[in-house]
């Protein structure tokens, strides 16, 4: 059976998108959607499924359509969330919102998602399609479940921990799941191994969200894709920030309080203070231990999946390189 | 076999949408939904669906899920079109973004879209699955097609008659077209039947939104539910207008042009100036002949329907009784 590699997955998929057309019109209804499909990424959830799919079977191009489908699904959560959260730029690009306007952003968001049905639909074993909507359908409502959350806790003072690693695993853990068990179900995997797999997304979902809050504070500039600290500028409610709340003396507690409520403020200022904060209270720890934990788990999953231990080098590869992990 | 009314008809799914709760949270997603759902309204398309099934069978209550489908699917559009086109109120109630704000009208309508997915899923037999889900996905997309000319011609001044009427079939006639297609592949229909009623359903809508166009200048306040003259208040391009503009000598053209354009008029005065150049254009029977042709073509798609006329009835009735009509 032919094993791929998520580099070589990634180029198959992204030629299969750019292959794509939406010649149908209005153009003003489908050519925001082509724009937003073009602007690339890595195309991680495709590059999942695939991945999944390829521990059974070597014909992963059988299920091109419903790798395309997630992406689709995602690149439509991402246009909408930047409309509400008035975003301007995505992946070095003005946003379709700014680009077009919002109500192009609304309904040709719109029309991808029922686009990402399609795509699902399309070519999908008949034998597997109530499984494999069950499972996308379901993640698609979380996902927005999520996305909600997420709007709350801007206005809300009090959000704990535990609501806060709730809500990541709705908006990006369910997703890098589904896609996973898609892919397991369209190969045929057992009941329980599907299972094994959607549970692996989740966990490396919740590693890599808390390993992107760990990054803002103390990641490389020169490698980590955004500015740092920018979570910290905008309040963002983070594990780092959550944490720090939940774990500083009330001196500490009251001096970050302080730099949320502030107005007028030096930006390197705010990020050097808050991260003196988030050292004395010694955040940056108690996230690389969850961190870890998560990561641990995850490969746990993993190791319960019944195929051969050689089918799974390039999905633990995929997932190393993703974490930054040796081991 | 049991033969139900669409009266009848639209008890039953009124009760079982009312039955529906959305307990789960967060609230902030799902009780726009649910508000949205409990508006009301004539249930039309899930009532056109019931109807189609019922021609070949009497378990109208087994594709009740398709029906809350169908019309979950057009409170979605609502929802959306009603941000975009920043209305007020809804069916005598504020509309989502105004009494909760625009992020959950989009986000509370991005989650209706996927659980019209879930509902057309819900118990739908295997077999034909693939084919409701077809014509559901085709649908969808086209009504946000409609949806894109329709906001594409505010900004045109050169729109013709047959965009116009390319605009409200997909806007308006394909939803109805594919309520009454989805209630007969339920019902098991040979494609040529099923076929019929999806091209009835093209046509009773055409005639359907063209009678809505005429009432808006000729209607009986009393009866027509809206105010008179609302869509030639705000220069709506529709049948009337773009007939009137086609149709009428350069005069008189230069004149309705006039009022298109002007700031600062009576309301009542601008109504009864358009009216007069509509009169005067004879534009009320061009519009009536054309409703009249399609309703007939609609009735003889009806007649092609392979079912005992006796089970035609009920569909016959409520087409009639929508475009008050004697025969």
């Amino acid at each position: 059976m032919e094993q791929y590699s998520s580099k070589e997955l990634q180029k198959q998929i992204q030629s299969y998108i750019e292959s794509l057309s939406y010649s149908r019109d209005p153009k003003g209804l489908y050519d925001p959607i082509e724009y937003v499909l073009d602007l690339g990424g890595k195309r991680l959830r495709p590059v999942l499924m695939l991945l999944a799919y390829n521990l059974y079977k070597g014909d992963v191009e059988s299920i091109f359509s419903q790798a395309t489908a997630i992406e689709t699904y995602h690149n439509f959560t991402l246009l909408h969330d930047d409309l509400m959260d008035n975003a301007d730029m995505r992946r070095g690009k003005p946003v379709v919102h700014k680009k077009w306007n919002p109500n192009t952003a609304i309904l040709s968001g719109d029309a991808m998602l029922i686009l990402s049905y399609e795509f699902m639909m399309r070519g999908c074993p008949v034998e597997h399609m109530r499984d494999v909507m069950d499972v996308f359908g379901r993640t698609a409502l979380e996902v927005c479940e999520g996305q909600q959350w997420d709007m709350e806790f801007e206005d809300r003072m009090d959000v704990t921990v535990p609501e806060y690693i709730e809500m990541i695993r709705l908006k990006t853990s369910v997703l890098l799941a589904g896609a996973l068990k898609i892919g397991a179900i369209l190969a045929g995997a057992s009941k329980e191994d599907a299972q094994h797999l959607y549970d692996f997304g989740i966990k490396s979902g919740l590693a890599f969200q808390l390993q992107d809050d760990y990054l803002d504070v103390y990641g490389d500039p020169a490698v980590f894709g955004k500015k740092i600290g920018g979570d910290i500028l905008c309040n963002k409610k983070t594990f780092m920030l959550l944490t720090a709340l939940k774990e500083a003396d009330s001196t500490t507690r009251a001096e970050l309080e302080r730099w949320i409520i502030a107005e007028n403020y030096d930006p390197s200022e705010k990020i050097a203070s808050v991260t003196a904060i988030y050292n004395k209270v010694g955040v940056g720890d108690i996230c690389q231990e969850l961190i870890d934990r998560y990561y641990k788990e995850s490969i746990d999953c993993i190791n319960k999946v019944s195929v051969p231990e050689s089918n799974k080098r390039n999905l633990l590869d995929f997932v190393r390189n993703l974490m930054n992990r040796n081991v």
